[in-house]
């Protein structure tokens, strides 16, 4: 039997834990993964194009699990009320290729991505980093907001986006989580003196969110947005003049903020600088970039966590692979009477 | 909402059409899958090699439908009571990305398999074929037996395996098949005067099951079990004199017979011979092979399939991805309150 973990299963065990205990565990695993990041294989994704969208597997293995992400990427699904992003994950024992667990992603690639934000911002922004640039407030700024709370410290976030709905819906959610929010009238106001940058917008092509012009020295811009063929937030004198973090070099040179460099544009992964091979920030005054895409070891890390979690207590479990009494009989469990009745669903209404 | 699909709820599809049945269906939407082979993506699986076996993932779209079989391969498996191969699939919508459909596939492969065979035995096979050689009485070959039974109306089998009790638990299972059963005492035995032989067996490494001098002129050669790199069935002087037919031909120049010749070694894959761009079988004297691998094209064509038989009636369904009334407000999907039950599944004994 396969464990099924749904988004009702997901929401209730974020409750347990809380939205912020749940980004700190999250951000330890991601932290786990990146510590032993050799021992993982590596691959960019398998992605498959349409005119309406993409349709992505996101495979990786440490050699005693091994997990994949399923996720679409569809820009005009909101146009008729579905979202653009969702995904779901496996997660399967290497041993036996048996899969343990099929979760939900798109609510667990919401907090892990905002989870590897904060890892990131952990090894590169300013210590005493306070005050958090929030441009563009849709699906993903709430957990950005918590994440950056929870992890790194952050007190104050200002707050831009060109949609006035879109704001309105991040203040209301945002109300109770004890930050001191500010509405900005542009992103440059926004980006004014704040420690770190989130850039997370759904603008579509080359754009330039934000300039060189209008950082401070010292910031750090975790930029989340660019994450695609043709898709940049930031503009190119940011990057001349910054120094660029990326999670798995192949990849974000073809998706991230650096597809608008040289191919030869040095950058530094994450890994190396929590193994201490490689600098992350230098100096106080240091620009630092966090080009974030998205990579395959953080789905693993957050499907390991909950599979962690949820190790005991009642499960939902599918009958996805046949429990056969004799392995060259597969044909008597074709034709077999029902011989099990799966196990009660837990309620959905704790 | 998702649809699943578990082991149970297809054992009791196949039972409201029959084995046979269902496999002529799958027959059918192979058949007519193949014969828009074109307009399909095509790419060579996704593997991840371990010590003890392998975990792939074979995505395919024709641009309205997509679709990937999740499968691993573990030969060590049936030591500890579990299968080598086992298998699940997702069926999903390429104008959203959404998933559709999860399935079970390791009843369903066992059935494309089968059918692909008797697909490819009917473009290939002399048309008077009635007797079938089946060497390897192991999962896949009951499926054979009724697939070609069904398809190209095969009358006879003669079966042979070294494992007595593999060969005792193929005569019990197809006992009510309607076929005359015959036990050779070797495979030559079982392959003398055969007009198909399908050779599926479980050898390692570079066996030659079967050999050029134990054929008829006119046989037509089914080749299951060399599947994957290091593992072959047919000794080299049968692809010497023989037409060799294949999938996917690069996927095949790796994992099939063929890796024992040449790169340049000539194959013609099946949609061409079902296209009528090239020759299928030229006369009655000429050896034909099928060199079977398992190709993405099939398993979509069996997720069709039962995604199909499965639109009207009660079905599991699976809360895999939200639905959001604002698709910018993810977060509050994630503190909702419990806001679905998710519909009662349909008993598991009907």
């Amino acid at each position: 039997m396969t464990q099924f973990i749904g988004i009702e299963d997901l929401k209730r065990l974020v409750r347990t834990t809380g939205t912020k205990g749940f980004l700190k565990q999250l951000t330890d695993y991601i932290r786990a993964d990146f510590g032993r990041w050799p021992e993982f294989e590596k691959s960019a994704r398998v992605a498959s194009h349409s005119a309406k969208g993409v349709i992505e597997l996101m495979p990786t293995s440490d050699g005693t699990l091994y997990s994949f992400k399923y996720v679409n990427g569809h820009p005009g699904n909101p146009a008729s009320g579905k979202l653009t992003v969702t995904g779901f994950g496996v997660l399967a024992d290497v041993a036996t290729g048996y899969p343990l667990l099929i979760s939900e992603m798109t609510l667990l690639t919401a907090l892990r991505t905002a989870a590897t934000s904060a890892f990131a911002a952990s090894l590169l922004a300013r210590p005493e980093s306070r005050t958090l640039a929030l441009i563009g407030t849709g699906a993903q700024s709430e957990f950005q907001a918590l994440a950056f709370q929870a992890i790194i410290g952050i007190e104050e976030i200002r707050v831009y986006d060109p949609d006035p709905l879109a704001v309105e819906k991040f203040m209301a959610n945002a109300a109770g989580f004890g930050l001191r929010l500010i509405r900005a009238g542009s992103a440059r106001e926004a980006v004014a003196g704040a420690d770190i940058v989130t850039v997370a917008t759904a603008v579509k092509g080359r754009a330039a969110v934000i300039t060189a012009d209008m950082l401070s020295p010292g910031t750090h811009i975790n930029a989340i947005g660019g994450d695609c063929p043709g898709k940049t937030e930031l503009h190119r004198d940011i990057l001349e003049r910054a120094r660029v973090f990326v999670e798995f070099t192949p990849q974000t040179r073809v998706e991230g903020e650096i597809q608008q460099m040289e191919a030869d544009y040095p950058v530094t992964e994450l890994w190396e600088v929590l193994a201490g091979s490689r600098f992350g920030r230098t100096d106080a005054d240091e620009i630092t970039v966090f080009d974030s895409v998205g990579f395959a070891i953080e789905d693993f890390s957050a499907l390991r966590l909950v599979h962690d979690l949820t190790r005991s207590g009642p499960k939902h479990m599918l009958d996805l692979v046949p429990d056969v009494a004799d392995p060259k009989n597969l044909y008597g469990e074709l034709v077999s009477e029902p011989h099990r009745v799966l196990p009660a669903r837990t309620p959905e209404i704790a």
